[in-house]
């Protein structure tokens, strides 16, 4: 099959193996899939996989890995010990989790699990869902990356006079987005120094939106929750009658973590995504004075990653206006570089089909 | 008075002013004061304290500054305003924070607070409580300390399978033995490399002792909550299903923290009361990907800090194994490096009444 390989630390479009199902594996053609930050992190960075004790990552330098794990694809064949309840040519996407006879892989992150950079990519059968023929297929190719934040805005149990703000509006902070307003929390703020992403935050129920090149997002946080007072520091603690901030942190550069601390109000619960791979520095005497915790990634889970398809499939959560571009497969290499700019459409879909026509809703 | 005056950056014991109760607040002769590793904190770290937005501290280099929040004094007379329910004579503790004419301090941290290091001090009457006479006042003096060990358990909300590790067996990780204990838990794993601490930890009921000398807390956890095992990874997370580890971090050292994030299981919870003032570095990405949490200081709160007084004057929280030693004010200096070097007695008491003996029950 034709696809864009990672080898040898960088991208090649050409022809690669095409992958065989094992016992329990779907093989799918894929019609649309969507590049991923962390596509950029697992390329750039194979210490850091390597240093990841859980087997579910495989960086190989020397073999060809094709990448790609939110993705909607039709069923081409079934492999041996399947169930083949889903007919043949059915679309379908999954959990990128492929089982079988080796051990639990992420889909797109080790050699024998090719995910959706590709014309055929490896499913597991007991995981695959089919995506109703009305749901147009980039959208479903989402539920992965806007079950990312389901799981953070669920984590973060917001308390009715909770506040929430939005640092960084990339696809998995619009996916809060999305996800608070399905929980119609009235006010929603959302930092970005992107205008476009914060207009794309808009569109997806943010109600206040903030470029810290031009004003302080705690500012704007404290002027929107406590009328522009500080957050009331009582003996031991902040005052619990009185608003508190949820910050998500969906940036993951080095210092965004510590800037959120430094700068967030008294009992401050942040939900953080990001997580740089070089580490970062915080000032936990800050921190622990402000009462401030940390909630690092610890999901999405499955009712997340389910519950997301489902809404997408019933029309409920509308993805569309994160998608801001397709390309085949030649485009891929090219598209990776403007995702790792971190400055050009939330998500950019690729489909291996050549199709790269977008519908009227996305741009 | 005399006492042992915080000027200049150091401790010199001498002559100051005698403290003068102003509205609603009460004079007290100090009975009984413990070391704090949050009075070397405030004395070695002025542009932390400088740092801090709250105005509960005022470190003023030159002015006389009197330390000491953990303390037992009788009552010597009432300032303005007051409502003199207690008698001259009673004796008395209470939350260390000074309300009055000014803005709140927390006591010993302020010019005008002055706390137990000397032979006066001011409390506010509002939130003084009586100390039984059939009260060690120096148990009573150690509500503040035991507090903070209730606090941090108390917002670790242990479920039943939930195996608790405490890192540091200072005052505060023993008084998290005790506020364990209080709650049946049957499992308490202590890890400290000072193995009279250690002792002391078994006292309060802690029931595996581990110095990290000599072997991992973590393989000690491992081995106690799974068999050895660890702790299974799932698709977005750890499997809910197995015991969790929730980590407690009373050491405050650079390091300790992300020793614990690079050594924990998969869905640690941490409870964090260190806080070192130069800042921290964490392995954020690690972090993530275990899905570890962490609470940082918010506390304790009021109810607390009075439960634990309440449980010290019924009898059914005995902290005497943490008093090591008492001293009287010119044995401050020398107390305060023995403090400072952490290998020595978790609590040692200064008693500005020049009476050092200790009781039976402490060594």
């Amino acid at each position: 099959m034709r696809a864009a390989v990672l080898y040898g630390g960088r991208i090649e479009v050409r022809e690669t193996a095409d992958p065989v199902p094992g016992p329990g594996q779907v093989l799918g053609r894929v019609l649309s899939c969507a590049i991923c930050a962390s596509d950029l992190h697992f390329m750039d960075n194979p210490d850091g996989v390597a240093a990841d004790d859980s087997g579910l990552w495989d960086y190989r330098a020397d073999q060809d890995i094709v990448m790609g794990h939110e993705f909607v694809a039709e069923i081409v064949a079934y492999g041996p010990e399947t169930e083949r309840t889903l007919a043949v040519g059915t679309r379908v996407t999954s959990l990128p989790v492929l089982l079988g006879a080796g051990p639990a892989r992420i889909i797109g992150c080790a050699p024998e699990a090719p995910g959706g950079f590709g014309e055929l990519m490896l499913l597991t059968e007991s995981l695959i869902r089919a995506v109703p023929e009305n749901v147009p297929f980039d959208q479903a190719a989402l539920a992965d990356a806007f079950a990312v934040g389901e799981y953070y805005v669920r984590r973060a149990a917001l308390a009715p006079s909770d506040v929430p703000l939005i640092i960084g509006a990339g696809a998995i902070g619009l996916s809060a987005v999305a996800a608070l307003r399905r929980r119609d929390v009235e006010t929603i703020i959302v930092s970005d120094y992107n205008d476009g992403r914060l207009e794309t935050a808009r569109e997806l129920g943010a109600t206040h939106l903030v470029n810290p090149a031009r004003q302080s997002p705690y500012e704007v946080w404290r002027e929107v929750a406590l009328g522009g007072r500080a957050r009331r520091v009582a003996f031991g603690g902040s005052d619990p009658s009185t608003p508190n901030c949820v910050a998500f942190e969906f940036v993951g550069h080095p210092g965004v973590l510590d800037g959120i601390i430094q700068q967030c109000e008294q009992g401050t619960r942040i939900l953080s995504a990001g997580g740089p791979p070089e580490g970062d520095r915080i000032s936990s005497m800050v921190a622990k004075r402000k009462g401030v915790s940390i909630q690092f990634g610890g999901g999405p889970a499955p009712e997340d990653w389910y519950g997301t398809l489902d809404a997408i499939c019933a029309g409920s959560l509308d993805v569309s206006p994160v998608i801001g571009m397709a390309v085949d497969l030649d485009g891929v290499p090219g598209a990776l570089d403007l995702a790792r700019v971190g400055n050009g459409p939330a998500r950019i879909m690729i489909r291996p089909t050549g199709d790269t026509a977008l519908p009227a809703a996305a741009r």
